[in-house]
């Protein structure tokens, strides 16, 4: 089986939570998630920073994804430096200190139905 | 963290804005949206051409992204030198002074419960 | 501005034609589309060979895509050699003789709201 | 027409079977589909591998997509060496002894009209 995959950098240009949701469960309601593959046998330590139109980039928020595990974070679960505001245009990199492979979702479910949206990022040369 | 990512030359070969929305406020009108992330410390001029089926291409629009921010701009805003009109198929080129991470977004609200489409834009060689 | 852009080969590996529709007119009725980016100043021709799971592969169909323009093309439309059926998995191979950019959309409206799907295609080596 | 395309090495850090459906046939039943084109005229012989957050990767799963063929398979289905939980985060690595082209794709039916995602798999070097 192949062992470490992907790039240290990765980035995330679209970035919104919408600010209400249809769904009542944790699942259902409106999130945007940062999907991260770690296909090596060492421990992966990432760090996410977000940046605003208007504001100073935020972060580093930090994560550990273990050895051949893969880990989905939610920015709505976004806490320490500080949360990320619904309603509000972000993008995102994503640097790790191993190779990992990065994926963006985006579930919104404003209005009765949900809808999906979902992309690799880009993987930094 | 990491500084300037990306490339200076993005395409989006699909472009469409659906001429119709059940959505009412400016959150959920049908719209399309280049979403451009500048993760270095100098500010991105970015110039967007959009190409159609059966005439020249229009542009560029102009556009500033600042150094550590993000920029999302709807194509329905587009103004000069002249609107993207609606329900017409088009592709769209952006090109920057320095490296950006460009993605696409569709929202459609023509039916009643809305749609996504999302997509990383094809970085230039 | 820039000018030829993207590739010469790309693939898209999904293809499938939602057998049904709530929608009724030709856009809103369920339906898969190959987008194509000429940014070049030479005609492309395009050559799409289409992959079933059970039988050999079919094509090619022919399009050209004018210098700087883009080509929208719905497989739905897909007539000679033959059409490509609906509800049937196939995965399809884009090929031109100048370099292009190709982005890959579905619009689903089995179910009463539609869905989208987009993606950018696979860029060979 | 060109021959083998693609890479041998594929990652798709998304992973999620909805737990539950609207949809009542095979088609609409939420499910998770991993799309392969092998384009070249030799049988690829694949196998995947999947990542979960909390236990060991699960796998080999063994398929193989006959020479110029294309095959969706369906994460529901899969069952050796054991299925793939409903609910559950998890990745995946596609591994492939001839160069093949892989994409991702989810239908949702959770909610009363489905949603669809979709995403080329990141390639490998």
């Amino acid at each position: 089986m192949p062992k470490a995959i992907g790039r240290r950098i990765w980035a995330i240009a679209e970035g919104y939570i919408p600010p209400q949701s249809t769904g009542t469960t944790r699942e259902l309601i409106s999130h945007e998630t940062i999907c991260i593959l770690n296909a090596g046998d060492k421990d992966a330590h990432v760090e996410v920073t977000v940046y605003f139109s208007d504001r100073s980039p935020v972060g580093p928020y930090k994560f550990t994804c273990g050895a051949e595990r893969t880990l989905h974070v939610r920015v709505n679960d976004f806490k320490d430096p500080e949360p990320v505001p619904m309603g509000t245009d972000f993008s995102s990199v994503i640097a790790s200190d191993v190779p990992i492979v990065v994926q963006h979702t985006r579930i919104d479910t404003r209005q009765p139905a949900l809808a999906l949206l979902g992309t690799i990022a880009f993987a930094s040369d």
